[in-house]
């Protein structure tokens, strides 16, 4: 294991999230822009709400995504599976966070030169978690383009569409007092997969198969590890109406994540020593000197979901959680938000270190 | 101009339609193993259709797309805001000839490096088709993966939702006899563009902003048109019940599209000379000495959308599409399939030439 030489930030890793952030502000604006009264806007954020007819039911909720850079690893070796599942559980969360039954998913996987067999572990990832979730895999587009594709390189994106009862869409009534219940992450999931490459391939400069004592794997297949599908466990906790919120922890790790489900006078109180973080962050995190800042907006940290539960509901929660057998944490609670907060930006107050 | 040299095929330009087509065969088969009851499967398959509940209202529509290569050209000259609409007309097309009413699209826009400029170029022209044809750009998502693109190239993808009451899902009931009026597209809309900028910037050497007297352009502006919506044309048609089917005429020309809408007993009889090909894709033809069979399963050949109709409503309709100033031409019609042609496999037989 190499020395730190210095702390590596995820600009260093070639994405800059500032510019990326300006330019979201801008899409934002214009979209918005194209918005019928179907549309139901300002509600979390993670998947977006139509309603077939004003004011009735059912209201559709969809999302799309990439799988982003895990694809350049699981390229490394082969393994293309866990890529093509990964992107429907991702759609799958980003959806169930706002209270939706997923029913249709399409992909879109675009090359420099369409390679059959990867196209078929790929799809059979997709296939495999669409058929467990009860979705179908109900159209897709493959594309190949040479020159537009670095050679070798493919994209792999999902577009999901649910449905919500009205009534039920999260999030609710999140209140100063509610617990937040971490639920375990597997792993990287599908985000920070820039900095970690750099992390493990550069800084380090390890290869895909060198094994690391610590992790007791090699380092691909600690990057691989399946992006968890939460919707099996949110379904009952759904039905029964026991949520007032949760949020999926994707790019921009707890601190961004948890306050696109906050009310604007809350905030999140997150005590970081309420979960043991997984040895493959600790491990990232001392090889490029990664601040704990930067890791809490750049990976998941061990917690996957995070659910909002009233105090009253919180054993009930918890037994659903104890019976599908979920590993979760109290991790935090909802506050008032300070008056000296800054204006219309909701937080996450830190707490504790790492356990 | 330079003298014809060899024939050029699709696949010389770097897209083999062969393994394309084999790969397509494996997918489909693996996607149907996710369908539920809820997909009405086999069904011309532009869109992707899921009825909300078993044997009733509502059934959604779905497809997913992206721009393809025109993206190259539109960024040699840096016009971005045609592909962004080009996508959208793209996708509502590819609904619109299953029945359906648009009702929200999402994009995913990638690239090697987020430039905000261009990124907002694409999104206006995504903006200002979705407010025209009153469609909600609900969602999106925009990645930055250096390394998985090549550098300054970008991918944009979309993918669209539309709504169609059951008894008015097309292809209807389309039957020997019934009239193929063809609608005029604008250009190469987004479909063969591998194959075009091999001829027009390898072939024939020129630049983007080469002047071609022919073409009273320059190749990028001859490139660049728009993909002509035509939902906004067939809207009064769908909803007066009066058409049997109609094709979307996207990658594979005439010769794939048209048979996706007819029964095993019928093919088309396309009669060549019943309408002009626009000198653009004469002009290209010559440029790679192409085929007329290569051409007619690469371009439009001047046809973007084949509207299929009895013949006692063909005057209807006709004057429909006059009202709304849509030229088109009669191009054919549909006969009975002789016994001799290839079992389970629905055909396009030409007659006549390039008029």
């Amino acid at each position: 294991m190499p020395a730190r030489s210095q702390s590596i930030r995820y600009a260093d890793a070639g994405v800059d999230r500032t510019r990326a952030d300006a330019v979201k502000v801008r899409i934002q604006k214009l979209a918005r822009s194209t918005f019928t009264h179907q549309v139901l806007a300002g509600i979390g954020g993670f998947g977006a709400l139509y309603a077939l007819e004003r004011g009735r039911q059912p209201v559709l909720v969809s999302s799309v995504d990439g799988v982003g850079t895990k694809l350049k690893v699981a390229a490394q070796v082969g393994a293309y599976q866990v890529v093509g599942a990964d992107i429907v559980h991702h759609c799958v969360n980003d959806i169930a966070v706002q209270g939706a039954a997923p029913l249709f998913f399409l992909d879109y996987i675009a090359s420099s030169r369409l390679d059959p067999a990867v196209l078929e572990q790929v799809l059979r990832g997709m296939v495999r978690a669409c058929r467990t979730l009860r979705v179908a895999l109900i159209g897709g587009e493959t594309a190949e383009m040479p020159g537009v594709y670095a050679p070798g390189e493919m994209d792999v994106v999902g577009c999901i569409v649910g449905v919500v009862e009205r009534s039920k869409i999260l999030p609710g009534r999140v209140r100063p007092g509610d617990r937040l219940l971490g639920l375990a992450s597997t792993g990287l999931h599908t985000n920070g997969y820039s900095l970690a490459r750099k992390l493990c391939f550069e800084v380090a400069g390890l290869a895909p198969r060198s094994h690391v004592p610590e992790l007791h794997s090699t380092v691909a297949e600690a990057l691989l590890q399946p992006h968890r599908c939460y919707y099996p466990v949110l379904k009952p906790l759904l039905e029964k109406g026991w949520l007032n919120a949760a949020a999926h922890i994707t790019g921009g790790g707890l601190t961004e994540n948890l306050p696109r489900v906050l009310p604007r006078n809350c905030a999140a109180e997150v005590h970081l020593d309420r979960w043991p973080v997984p040895v493959l962050f600790r491990w990232l995190e001392r090889l490029g000197g990664v601040s704990a800042g930067e890791m809490l907006r750049t990976f998941n940290m061990g917690i996957g979901m995070v659910l909002v539960v009233s105090p009253r509901l919180q054993s009930k929660v918890e037994r659903v959680l104890r019976r599908h057998r979920m590993k979760f944490h109290e991790i935090g609670e909802v506050i008032r938000k300070s008056r000296h907060g800054r204006e219309g930006r909701q937080s996450v107050r830190y707490g504790g270190g790492w356990r």
